[in-house]
C-alpha cells in the first residue's frame, strides 16, 4: 500500500551496478521500500531519472519538491552524475560533498553521495562507505575492521570513526566466473556450494595460500576420475577463493575485532572460518545498515548548495 | 600444394578444445600440414569424422586403409571416442592403449592415444603426453620438469622417462575470465600485456602469494584513480596469475632443470621470471614436440587390435 504523500519528508535510494532500491522515509523511519533490476550497469545517464520515476513517481508531491538521497554505482563515471571520490582516511560520509543530479521534473532534488578512494593501494568504493557510516552511527567510536563480503568483497579498517584504509577482493566476481564459464563449469555449473566442503576448502587455503591456484583445475579432475559432486565441487570452490581472500586480508583481522556485514548465509561462512582461525569475528545482516547511513546523510545534508 | 597420396604412409592429428591440426606424414617426415577451428568443444560425437574427413580427405588413398593417429581433447568424454586415463607415475606414452575410434568412411583407421591421470592431487591430461614424448624421444634421461604455459598451464616432474607426477593451474583461463568478462574488462578489454609490466607484478606474486588475490582490483582503482594503461594493467594482471602459478608450482623448479615448452613469447616470460627467481630455466618451442611424440606412437602402434 502506497503511503499518504504528505507523510513522505525524503527518499532514500541505493542504486548499484545490478539493483535500485528505494525507500519512503520519515525522518529516520522507512514508510515504505521497492527495487527494482534497473542498475546502473545497465542504464546510460539519461535512463536514470525515467528509472528512477517508474519506480518512486506516485511517492512525488502533486507540487513541490522531494528531496532523494542516493549513494552508490549511480555516482560513477558513466552513472546518473559523477560524484567525486573522498580520499581517505576519513569519516564514512561527508554530506556537504553530494553532489546534484541533473533532472528533468522540477520536483525531483537528487543528492548523490561521493565514494571513497585509497591512493596506495589503489583501491575505491561507491556505496559501501554509506554502509559503513550506518554501521558507525550504531557503534559510535568502533575500533576494529568491517568485512563487506560479495561480489567484490571489502575489507575496511576503522579508528576514530574514520575509515583508515581498505581493500577490495574479487572473490564473488571469481566464483562466478569460474563455476559458470572456465572449464570448472562441466562440473559445477548453477549447484550450490556445500557448506562442508566450503569449510573445509576454506581452512585449507587460510592455511596455504598456494592452495587456491593449485587446487582449481583440480575439481574438475576429482570430477572426471573419482566423481565429485557439483555441490562438494561448488563448495570447494567457494572455499578455496574466500580462503584466499581472509590470508590475504589477515591483518585486517589479525588484530581486534571484525564485524562481518553482509546476507546471513554468506557472512556465517567467513565468520566461521574466522572463528577457526583464532580471529575475533561476528557478523550482522547489512540490509539495514545502508539505510541507517543514508538517514545520517539526510540529516547532515546542507538545505541548499 | 598437396602432397602426393602415394606418399603418405600416415596422418598425425592434434585435436584440441578449439584447434584441429594435421599433418600428412611419412615415417617420421611432415609432408603437409593444415589446421582449422573445429576443435573438440564445438563438435558433437558425430562431428569428428566429417570435419577430419573436410581437413584432409584428399590425402586419404582412392581405395584402401590409412592409419590416423590422434591425441588431444577428441579422446575425452563428448569427444570422438572416450579414450581412458593412464594412471601415472607411467611413461607418457604407450600406443597399446590407444583406442579406435568409429568411422564410416572405410579408408579410416583413427586411433586415439590415452591421456594421464594422477590420483592425489587429482589432475589429468590429454595432448600434452604427447609433446612430453616428444620430448622424452629428443631428451632421453632428462631429469628435471616441464612447464607448459597456455589456458591450462601444466607442470610434470619427469625422471627414468617416466611422468612422476604434474599439476595444471588455469593461468591463461583465469587471464581471459578477468581481462575480458571481470570489472577489470573496463580497464583492459583486449589490451595487449606490457612486458615490463608483467615481469614486474609477476615478480612481485613470486615473492608474495598474497599478491594476486590482493592486486586484481587494485588494477581497476589505479585506471580510475591515475589513469593506469590498459596495456600497463593487461601486464600486470598476466604478471600476478603467472606469479602466483610459479610460487605454487615451486616444488617443480626448486631443484633441478625446469624447460619451459610453448609458444615464444609466453615462454620467454616464464623463462624470465624463472631465471629471476634462481631456477635452472631454458625455453623451447612446442610447435615440433607434439608431432616427434605422434610420430613415436605411430612407430609403435601395433598392427591391429
Amino acid at each position: 500500500m502506497t503511503p499518504e504523500r504528505s507523510a513522505i519528508d525524503w527518499i532514500a535510494v541505493d542504486w548499484g551496478t545490478t539493483r535500485l532500491r528505494a525507500w519512503a522515509m520519515r525522518g529516520a523511519q522507512p514508510l515504505d521500500a521497492r527495487a527494482s533490476d534497473r542498475g546502473m550497469g545497465g542504464l546510460s545517464p539519461a535512463e536514470f531519472e525515467p528509472a528512477l520515476l517508474d519506480l518512486i513517481g506516485d511517492w512525488l508531491p502533486a507540487a513541490g519538491r522531494m528531496r532523494v538521497v542516493a549513494c552508490g554505482m549511480v555516482g560513477a563515471r558513466g552513472g546518473w552524475a559523477e560524484a567525486e571520490y573522498r580520499a581517505t582516511p576519513c569519516p564514512p560520509l561527508d554530506p556537504r560533498r553530494a553532489i546534484r543530479a541533473p533532472a528533468r521534473d522540477p520536483r525531483l532534488d537528487v543528492r548523490i553521495l561521493p565514494g571513497l578512494s585509497q591512493a596506495e593501494p589503489p583501491d575505491v568504493m561507491r556505496g559501501e562507505e554509506t554502509q559503513i557510516a550506518g554501521f558507525l552511527a550504531e557503534n559510535p567510536g568502533f575500533e576494529g575492521s568491517l568485512c563487506l563480503p560479495g561480489t567484490h568483497s571489502k575489507w575496511v579498517r576503522l579508528a576514530r570513526d574514520r575509515v583508515e584504509g581498505f581493500r577490495t577482493f574479487l572473490t564473488g566476481e571469481l566464483f562466478s566466473l569460474l563455476a559458470g564459464q572456465s572449464v570448472l563449469r562441466l562440473t559445477i555449473g548453477a549447484a550450490r556450494p556445500d557448506p562442508d566442503a566450503l569449510a573445509e576448502a576454506g581452512a585449507e587455503a587460510l592455511a596455504d595460500p598456494h592452495a587456491a591456484p593449485s587446487g582449481l583445475f583440480a575439481l574438475r579432475a576429482a570430477a572426471l576420475l573419482r566423481d565429485l559432486a557439483p555441490e562438494r565441487a561448488a563448495g570447494r570452490l567457494s572455499g578455496l577463493l574466500i580462503g584466499a581472500e581472509l590470508a590475504a586480508a589477515r591483518d585486517f583481522w589479525r588484530n581486534g575485532p571484525t564485524v562481518i556485514v553482509g546476507a546471513p548465509d554468506l557472512a556465517r561462512r567467513y565468520e566461521a572460518l574466522l572463528l577457526a582461525a583464532g580471529a575475533q569475528a561476528c557478523h550482522k545482516d547489512g540490509a539495514a545498515l545502508v539505510l541507517a547511513g543514508l538517514a545520517a546523510a539526510s540529516r547532515d545534508l546542507p538545505e541548499d548548495t
